[in-house]
């Protein structure tokens, strides 16, 4: 371990590690010491590459809000409660150092970490002669049950938190901007604003989750792959298949204002376009009330977009999909496809 | 998520995640689900890069067990039992593809991961344009206390398991190997063999450490950086300095007959080589025949290396070393060396 290590993770701690009343020990030993009071964990990690999962000139701040949401994203759609996080920093040489990286790194974790009471524990930090990566590992803690991506029953309505693509939208802008692809929605720069903030800080539903999970809820997935793909975890994991409305996925304003009724378009971004971090829920129809009060409770939107179906034909698609009320066929590629 | 990562994912799972009692939900959900039974967690995390941390072309056995015994290790160190581990893999294009590789890395991490009956639960796979990358995470479980490194007390013995120096030496010889280092030892074949295991499947010394803690050792830690390295981190917690026989140091019949009473290569190896992932363990004299015997019972050698003392002089050096019976002075610059 090299003294430049030992002052990053003195640094980190000093922003990040507070000590909770369930950690026992936090960061400086050989391992965090933590306290789960009797309940049982669920944990998940997700490794970023620079170059690979985000642009190597996004902001610290924005890369730590995204690298912790999208691990605190999988714990929402378990419904379970966040509690403590590793950081693991590959770093690549730089004259400055990363003293400064560090302070804004760990303002933008703090910004999302304090609104769920997430507190670091431990981590590592290397240096790569490769691409800065992170890979963050999140632990939390769970009751009685989890929703699960193998529990979609025939008849279940599918659910979808907040508006899918903006985030898809806005990384086509991005790359478009770099002279790296074709954009050619009139779209007016406050809307490519909102967009692009959807992209780079989106929201983990963990709150509502939790709440959806306590009042019955078995089957939810989080829609980082796009929702078609993810939707289609669940219909494999769950032996059953499913009809969707295509022009009944949530959109922003925003983002409705570029989509217009080009159904290609509908097909790029909100169903197919990965890293929303909305969750996917299926529920029997008996709880559709109480999940709207809960997303109203939360301030949440919450869309009905279809429902489960009994695989009767074999040969049938996994998903039926309508547009306008008319069922449509998409090329078998379409819901394979995570460019970044 | 490419079709690459899933057929990677299911490679893993199908090889190593086979489910314990203990997991309610293993890999292929958002998150793992665990049950710690009501009992505290350990929680460490290691990231080991290619051309940082070990040779490019190790055998994936090798890099497996290794990665996987640094973190074994970190949870002795504290006393913990092992339980799940997380396995993050970041893989640069390879023309053939990862298939037989993570075959033979599966391999080489049961060999060790069934010793202890830890279960892989989950992960992430992507790729990189950097150098192959690790990130393990390893959650284990602690009964009434640890082993920490702020415990070390004035009069405790010094203590340590195995070893010292021969992973160190085989380091040194691996880069002399390849034309990057001078290797002035004479050393037999056989013993360069020996040398070599040493340093590329290290042993995590959990039982015996599992055994210590329930009998009252209250601190200990992993020599990963060093032995000097690691005591002076136990001494800096602790707040207390420590006086340490060099020529006490416990080193393997192959290192012996490279060392002969070459005082430079006792400070170069047993004092100051990393990665022999041996324990240093701290306890009042009152525990020395439980621990010597509770070594005993596990086949492991146990060496008493020197004692802590109080903090008379603040301008007196952390460590007194003797050497033959006399008083050395060390260079500032030892003990800080971490090779590679």
């Amino acid at each position: 371990m090299a003294g430049a290590e030992f002052a990053l993770i003195q640094q980190l701690k000093r922003h990040l590690g507070s000590n909770g009343k369930d950690v026992r020990l936090g960061i400086g030993d050989d391992a965090a010491w933590l306290d789960p009071a009797g309940r049982t964990l669920l944990v998940s990690t997700d490794t970023l590459v620079a170059g690979r999962h985000f642009f190597a000139n996004v902001s610290p701040q924005d890369l730590a809000w995204k690298a912790l949401a999208v691990n605190l994203s999988d714990l929402a759609a378990m419904g379970g409660e966040a509690r403590w996080c590793l950081l693991n920093l590959a770093l690549p040489p730089k004259a400055e150092g990363y003293e400064n990286w560090i302070e804004w790194f760990a303002q933008g974790w703090r910004a999302l970490a304090d609104q769920h009471n997430v507190v670091l524990v431990g981590g590592d930090t290397v240096a790569t002669d490769g691409p800065l990566s992170l890979s963050i590992t999140v632990i939390g803690l769970a009751s009685q049950g989890v929703m699960r991506r193998d529990a979609a029953r025939p008849d279940d309505i599918i659910w979808v938190t907040g508006t899918l693509g903006d985030a898809a939208a806005a990384l086509d802008w991005a790359f478009a901007e770099r002279g790296q692809a074709d954009w050619t929605c009139v779209c007016s720069s406050t809307h490519q604003r909102a967009l692009e903030a959807r992209r780079l800080r989106p929201t983990p539903r963990l709150d509502f989750a939790l709440a959806a999970q306590a009042g019955g809820v078995a089957c939810a997935l989080d829609c980082s792959d796009g929702f078609l793909a993810d939707l289609q975890h669940i219909l494999d994991a769950s032996d059953v298949r499913a009809q969707v409305a295509l022009d009944t996925l949530p959109v922003s304003p925003e983002l409705a204002e570029c989509l217009g009724s080009d159904r290609e378009r509908w097909q790029r971004w909100p169903l197919s376009g990965g890293d929303d971090y909305e969750l996917i829920l299926c529920a029997p129809p008996a709880l559709s009330a109480f999940l709207q009060e809960t997303a109203a409770a939360h301030a949440l939107r919450l869309t009905p977009v279809g429902k489960i179906l009994a695989i009767a034909d074999p040969h049938a698609p996994a998903v039926a999909l309508t547009w306008q009320g008319q069922q449509i066929d998409l090329p078998m590629s379409w819901g394979h496809e995570h460019v970044f």
